[in-house]
């Protein structure tokens, strides 16, 4: 029995060091390393390689590092029926909802719109309304999606949430499945996106759907805030949006091509606010404490916990 | 009896005719209008001229639009002893409250440094620290500083609080008098201006306070954010402090000579956020129902509320 390390991208050492002082006696292996795939019980992966579970006949669990579980949901010879474990983690939550907040409020003071009158020396006072008269939609009511909304709601705005099944969270106006997805758009001013990237959700952010959000109430047009993945927006139609009036103004943090290409147009639109993929992280100090619990616990015969439902893809 | 209307700068008409609504038999007069000044009993102003209070001799109280009484109290010709009572509003103390959160969680995010970056494509992770690591100080405990405390705390930062005299708030770590300032500095990231504009207060915004705040927390230096009064900060400093580093970033509503002048440098720094005096503004609608109320509650016998302490200038 061990835990095999399949850590790309990251500083696997520091991560083999960590877990070992945690794990005790649970062996630890690494790719370089000599040892018997069948003796893997668990394997611990990020942005694992196409032969990453060849031969790991005996695993218990994949343990994935990150709150998103889309690429390797797309991992060609993932194994069947071995529970994968997502990380869910307090200060990646904290972090994904202050930047929500950050640029929900951004948007709600018209920052873009004060910061071009900034560069042209105006004074031209226009009132943002008050925080009760904004809708805010946040689509995607799982554990961020949630936290965001608890964020949010001691701030005074109108909550709306959309999600693919029905969830209920007090306070919030709730909306669930594709027939319900215009009604919660048209009542929207700010729209937040905290989905999962599944193929339902793919280009989720497209012209058609800026087109149906609220106008009248955000001076400029309706936002969004996009800190999820790339793959849900559809960058050309953002660029037109922002262009034409249909969107007043937006927040990224997520693009399909990263770091975003120096020529796309994104950069230089005086509404669109980008950030380099940096809204929430997951860390390896709380993400050592939570995978070597995952393990042990499992262990010593508890369930998992936070475990991926392969078949909605998250 | 009457009440005098002495409105500058705002539309007179309309709040005589909404004031008239609600004040049903109690008479209005304007200054145009054929009055006996011994008739007035209550006066309504906002910049009220030198001569404003003239021959007024027997009035019960001053009625101020406006949170702020600064200009007021610096009136050549204020009549002594006439309790003065100032705008409270709720729609006033929510759009302060959104313009602090918008700009407290916008400096912790580092906006004005991604801002730089994508004005140069530069795609350069940087990641915030969670709110739990951040310390904002309000100065200013009164009900537009307890407002913004109140909606800051959910978001999960830690709070403190310094003001004239001890006002302990639940969750927030307090501070108070010229004694406490330094320690109250020393634990501040982000600084917040709600103090009223007294002479104990002019210019606290300056070198040598920005010099006291903590540094190593927010990358680039600490914050300050100031939609109080003008008079509150020395620009100069504020340039000299964002230009050598002694301060991060800076959010500014208000300033000295308002509009802010084409010439003035703060126009041009790239980690200064300047709006044109918007954080918020008195609501005519709400100014109404409000100044009735106090108008025709204390001729029923009850006591004003929300009192000027002359002595204390706020």
């Amino acid at each position: 029995m061990a835990l095999l390390l399949h850590l790309s991208d990251v500083d696997e050492n520091r991560w083999a060091e960590r877990l070992g002082e945690k794990l005790g006696d649970y062996p630890i292996v690494r790719r370089g390393d000599a040892y018997d795939p069948a003796d893997i019980r668990y394997i611990f992966v990020w942005k694992p390689k196409d032969d990453a579970f060849d031969g790991l006949d005996n695993l218990k669990a994949v343990l994935s590092l990150g709150a998103g579980v889309d690429a390797l949901m797309r991992h060609p010879r993932l194994p069947e029926g071995v529970p994968i474990v997502r990380f869910v983690d307090d200060e990646l939550s904290q972090c994904m909802s202050d930047y929500v907040v950050a640029h929900v409020t951004m948007h709600h003071r018209l920052y873009t719109r004060y910061r071009a009158a900034q560069a042209a020396r105006e004074w031209t006072q226009l009132y943002p309304p008050p925080a009760w008269d904004i809708n805010v939609g946040v689509m995607g009511l799982g554990v961020l999606g949630q936290d965001a909304l608890k964020r949010l709601r001691p701030l005074g705005f109108n909550l709306l949430g959309w999600s693919r099944s029905p969830k209920p969270i007090e306070g919030v106006k709730g909306f669930a499945g594709p027939d319900q997805f215009d009604s919660f758009l048209s009542q929207t001013d700010i729209l937040v996106n905290l989905l999962p990237l599944t193929p339902e959700t793919q280009g989720i952010l497209n012209y058609e759907t800026f087109g149906k959000l609220r106008r009248g109430v955000l001076d400029g047009g309706p936002a969004i805030v996009n800190p999820a993945r790339g793959g849900h927006q559809v960058e050309a139609d953002i660029v037109a949006a922002l262009g034409d009036g249909t969107l007043g103004a937006a927040s990224l943090d997520v693009f399909a091509v990263e770091p975003l290409p120096k020529v796309s147009p994104l950069w230089s639109i005086e509404n669109c606010y980008i950030t380099p993929h940096i809204a929430a992280i997951s860390n390896p100090e709380t993400g050592v404490n939570y995978f070597s619990k995952v393990l042990l616990d499992h262990e010593a015969g508890k369930p998992l916990v936070n475990v991926v439902d392969v078949a909605k893809g998250y």
